[in-house]
């Protein structure tokens, strides 16, 4: 056992990946990238141009929406739609689940760029549930849903459960917006389409980096005034770029090239699940993995189960895991099969 | 004359543009950036990595700072730094130029998302002096002053009149940023480097899509611990991506390739205005460019001059304008040479 190990060498050797897509070097993507323009396609101009928008009609067809606008991020997409129905409903509330990326990942943004109060609904380590919701004593202006639940293994309530969550916020007035950074992976559980999946939501934010192996960039659906509005709050925000095409293009790219594999990495992903389950010294979140992402527990020192994986990876070729390890409290933890 | 004329199809066609550069189709672009990767070279990942660090690094000491964070906008750029210094003097005022971006172009952003009151100094149609400053009469936390002021035709105050007016701002603990969107066309006028105008300042900001040919991004630059709370409000705004390495090598590329052109630049740009100004039709702002940039005002019907300058395109080979000729109340303004 050596700690000259390189993990990222020896990454780039393997040819075989468990937990999210084969390494590219940058000008293999770059020159990909190029080969996919079509003859006729130009640069867009802040947000304008034949590129950029038929890729956003394309979008807000699969989704089932009016309209899409296509944003350099996630975090500004949900922002924005939380700001724009609140500011409808003159209530500046919002709820969502404890390990919502807006609670985690952006420092208090929605309170601090949006004047926004937040309310934090259910159990950080379950679904939020229509019981949850019942305990919430105060008004909302919108409410936030995760489909997965990326921060517990990408779980998802069933479709009526589902049903009865939107339900409960449309009996009350108070607008949904589905956080479908990985919505493409809900396919293969709901078994159907992304337009009904989407059409239970007033707005929908999907990323395209994910599963789908873009560069970086997200798309925000819903009516077209919305849309509109939500073009303005880009701009404050200052995500109407001057040219999004490098994301456009790789955003394209991998949807025409991914989306069509999420049931049988649904399907990997499952057999994996069953052979990783024999070992008494693991756990997986959820058990039954119902998207192509889960969390996988080892009990263990981690400097030696790092070690370990990096000799799978060096014996094998075969890169074992997405992140790379972390501890957890009582676990070592290991996000794999998923961001 | 005929109407079948499209614009773009004989821009492409043109061997020399007199404003802008000359354009490249998307695939050529792309194969270049991918050339211009280094064999060890790998993405940023969230603003971390050795390509997207390493080139801050470059910008930051090229500018005489200690620190810079690269970021998808300069209107992200520009709101965080007003942020910031305005939040560590507990004074939400910040003053600039009747014609600031964030006054034109970002739909009252630094109001609606940082809270901020804004203060119009000067007129429109002149620089900012230190006697307008004179007449605030109201405590400010920030001053933003551009260089050069775009809209105005890119004129330039002297550095006397640069350097009084940032004494007046440090007399009075006013913060000083600089908008130097176009910060690189100042080197031949005031024949100082860049690190010595960028030193009057305690932040800057600089473009890298304008005179330097990128794809879109910008650097802010400052004090370590500036930038440091910078890259949190970046993360809020949205704009701390996955990925941002197209637009840092395209930003990489421009700088290595276009700085050391800004002195031909400005030395073309006043030849330009020299023969214009024999013509009685035209009349130049600035009369003698101080960038590369001026305005372009030329008596006549529009739509006749629009044609013309097709027809020039045609038939000389030679692309006139930057933007596309708009009318003006009393002439038909035409913004050349610059964006």
């Amino acid at each position: 056992m050596t700690n000259a190990r390189d993990p990222r060498e020896i990454r780039r050797k393997c040819s075989r990946s468990i937990a999210g897509h084969h390494t590219q070097t940058l000008p293999q993507i770059l020159h990909a990238l190029a080969d996919s323009v079509q003859p006729e396609e130009t640069p867009d101009i802040y947000g304008q141009g034949k590129l950029i928008n038929d890729f956003e009609a394309e979008v807000a067809q699969l989704l089932g929406k009016e309209a899409a606008v296509f944003m350099p991020s996630g975090t500004m997409c949900q922002q924005i739609a939380l700001r724009i129905w609140t500011d409808r409903r003159h209530l500046p509330r919002v709820g969502f689940h404890p390990t919502a990326h807006l609670e985690l990942h952006e420092f208090q943004a929605p309170q601090r760029l949006h004047g926004l109060q937040t309310v934090l609904i259910g159990s950080p380590y379950q679904l939020m549930t229509l019981k949850d919701l019942q305990a919430v004593k105060e008004p909302l202006g919108a409410l936030l849903l995760e489909l997965p639940q990326r921060e517990i293994g990408g779980q998802l309530p069933t479709w009526e459960e589902l049903i009865e969550i939107i339900s409960w916020a449309r009996e009350r007035n108070i607008a949904t917006h589905l956080d479908g950074a990985r919505l493409w992976e809900c396919k293969p559980y709901y078994q159907r389409d992304y337009a009904e999946i989407a059409g239970l939501f007033d707005t929908v934010y999907v990323s395209f980096y994910k599963s789908l192996g873009g560069i970086s960039g997200a798309i925000l659906a819903g009516p077209a005034d919305v849309i509109e509005e939500a073009r303005i709050w880009q701009r404050r925000q200052g995500g109407n770029l001057y040219q999004l095409y490098p994301y456009v293009l790789a955003a394209r790219k991998g949807l025409a090239e991914r989306l069509g594999h999420m049931e049988a990495y649904h399907e990997k992903a499952k057999a994996i699940a069953a052979a990783l389950a024999t070992f008494p010294q693991i756990e997986i979140t959820p058990a039954v993995p119902q998207t192509h992402m889960m969390h996988v527990f080892i009990r263990g020192e981690r400097g030696q189960l790092t070690e370990a994986a990096l000799e799978v990876a060096e014996e094998s070729g075969t890169w074992l895991f997405g992140a790379w390890p972390y501890a957890d409290p009582r676990l070592s933890k290991v996000r794999a099969l998923g961001w």
